[in-house]
């Protein structure tokens, strides 16, 4: 394993104390600190952050809700009002401290604000530890539309720490899980191995996934080529998580995620990228462990729509990042509606729905 | 003069026709093209911009009111959700065609949508076509603080065509030569010495100015040192273009530089960074050409406080970059708020009010 990508992007796995935070904290004279969290972390993770990390004390807190539903442009518009009120100002921090919507919707505040501040992320759940603190991807949705809005920019730290995730509800650790497998499924066999075999621990499995995730960003951090196999499961995923973003039954980006990897591991499969032992595979990781949605004709309907709307088209292909085995995965492969549609179709009937 | 900084920014001086421009769209292939223009330069620029480029005929108007006023994040997001109405993916561009106003938002919402995709800049006025246009900084306003919010990044072309200037009334053509001005002041002597004697075209002196901005700009893309330079005369014409924003007398933008390049240079004179002859010399190129505002002690105590918001300072210290001789400048020069005082008690007899 190469932790030298790691230092490179300033990611540090603490151990048993939060030493490499406080050193950053203290060796960096900021003018003003501001921690941007929501208020279940404030809760049950922050008196923990607070006596491990006493240069904290003086921070200003700005509470948001940490929810995919809030995290647009009003909320960013309100926590830039809240740093000029607080009188942020260029040589301030921004810490993110908490999930992927904090980090996302932090990251593009922290960069946008007087044309960019130093920003860190303090994951709290184990998506995003294993992957959304990770990388530099900022963003926000417009209306139900994910991630149209965001900026690419490295953030000066990022501090894993999983005793965190001891305050997480189980739906929330399989949520992070679909992220690692998908890690796994493209480009690390032996770790897809770990996860079948259940035989590794959070913290092995969270730092096999953040090298994976590391060693590909440094090669590629604005997205141009390598960088798009981490969008493997994300074209339909997202797709999936935006017809459900607003409704009554909103799904959580992993869960959204999971149906990705099923169905687009199908259209690899049908393009014959991958075996249908492979596939199989890909089916055991999956189905039995996460919630597989019956989809009806109106569903896929706007799941079509929002394929149309996706971020990673050009010039009006649908353009795909897809495993060819079980961890290798090349991208930019065109994929039609049609092979959508019947990658739906055994998707339907493998769940038995 | 040195043009290799013009190219390596991607800057062309168009002669009689835009063959630049032409050349640039018809080389990157761009699957849509999408125009962000104000009403009043769609009516008096844009026939001529198609008549000059027929693969413009294809391009989508995105229609704005390109006015300061409206430099803010409710006009930003419509900008975004015209885009996704009208299909841009990432392999579209935004041409800002217009004024400082629609390129500094113009940059923000490119730089922004889907992380960011192509955009260029076709100045219309001698502001945008001498400074704005150029150097990549976008920016929007946050209630009445300017450009508080914003990101920085190289357009990836700057078309400068200067028959468009034939439309400009004069308020605004004064309103550009206000920071052609500062350029020469801060770097070139003999610039100030053409502007005084009155001996150049707008074509020369754009020239100069641009060439001025590159060549800082090559050195400092993200404003961390020398850049700064180019902030001279604005703090003080900030927080006196903020102080009067949203009000019914507001200034452009030039009116306010123009304030700041006065004041300021008092500024330097007072802690004998120039003589008494530079600060004439000052003087004798800004008073009698431009408003000069009699501010009564509200506008003083509005004026204060929008620069304890500047985005220039940190750690609390009001940082200014001074002119130190015709043509010289320095940087990250700590100023008190007596010494920003004394020097409006002096603009203010100098203007004889």
């Amino acid at each position: 394993m190469n932790n030298k990508n790691l230092n490179t992007l300033n990611i540090f796995l603490e151990e048993d104390d939060l030493s490499n935070l406080n050193k950053f904290l203290v060796k960096n004279k900021f003018s003003k600190i501001f921690v941007l969290s929501d208020t279940n972390v404030l809760k049950h993770c922050y008196p923990v952050l607070i006596q491990k990390c006493p240069s904290l004390l003086i921070a200003e807190i700005i509470e948001l809700e940490g929810s995919e539903e809030n995290k647009n442009i009003e909320t960013v518009t309100q926590t830039w009002e809240a740093l000029i009120a607080l009188g942020a100002d260029k040589n301030s921090i921004l810490i993110n401290f908490g999930g992927g919507v904090i980090s996302d919707l932090g990251g593009f505040v922290a960069s946008t604000f007087k044309r960019g501040i130093p920003f860190i992320n303090i994951p709290t759940s184990l998506m995003a530890m294993a992957d959304a603190s990770i990388g530099g991807k900022t963003g926000i949705d417009v209306g139900t539309i994910k991630n149209q809005v965001g900026t690419i920019i490295q953030p000066n730290g990022v501090f894993i720490y999983t005793p965190f995730l001891e305050t997480l509800p189980q739906e929330h650790l399989k949520n992070g899980l679909a992220e690692i497998i998908k890690a796994g499924l493209i480009a690390d066999k032996t770790l897809v191995k770990q996860l079948i075999e259940k035989k590794a621990n959070f913290d092995q499995i969270i730092l096999k996934s953040v090298i994976i995730k590391a060693s590909i960003i440094i090669k590629d951090p604005h997205d141009k080529n390598v960088r798009k196999k981490l969008n493997f499961a994300h074209t339909i995923g997202h797709a999936v998580e935006s017809t459900f973003l607003g409704t009554k039954k909103p799904l959580l980006h992993g869960e959204a995620v999971a149906i990705g990897i099923f169905v687009e591991s199908i259209i690899a499969y049908n393009k014959k990228l991958i075996t249908k032992s492979e596939l199989n595979m890909v089916q055991s990781l999956i189905v039995p462990y996460f919630k597989m949605i019956k989809f009806n004709n109106k569903h896929f309907k706007l799941i079509q729509e929002f394929i149309e709307h996706d971020k990673k088209n050009s010039n009006k292909n649908v353009l795909m990042s897809l495993i060819t085995g079980i961890g290798k995965c090349n991208f930019n492969i065109p994929v039609s509606s049609e092979e959508i549609e019947k990658a739906f179709t055994y998707y339907h009937s493998a769940i038995g729905k």
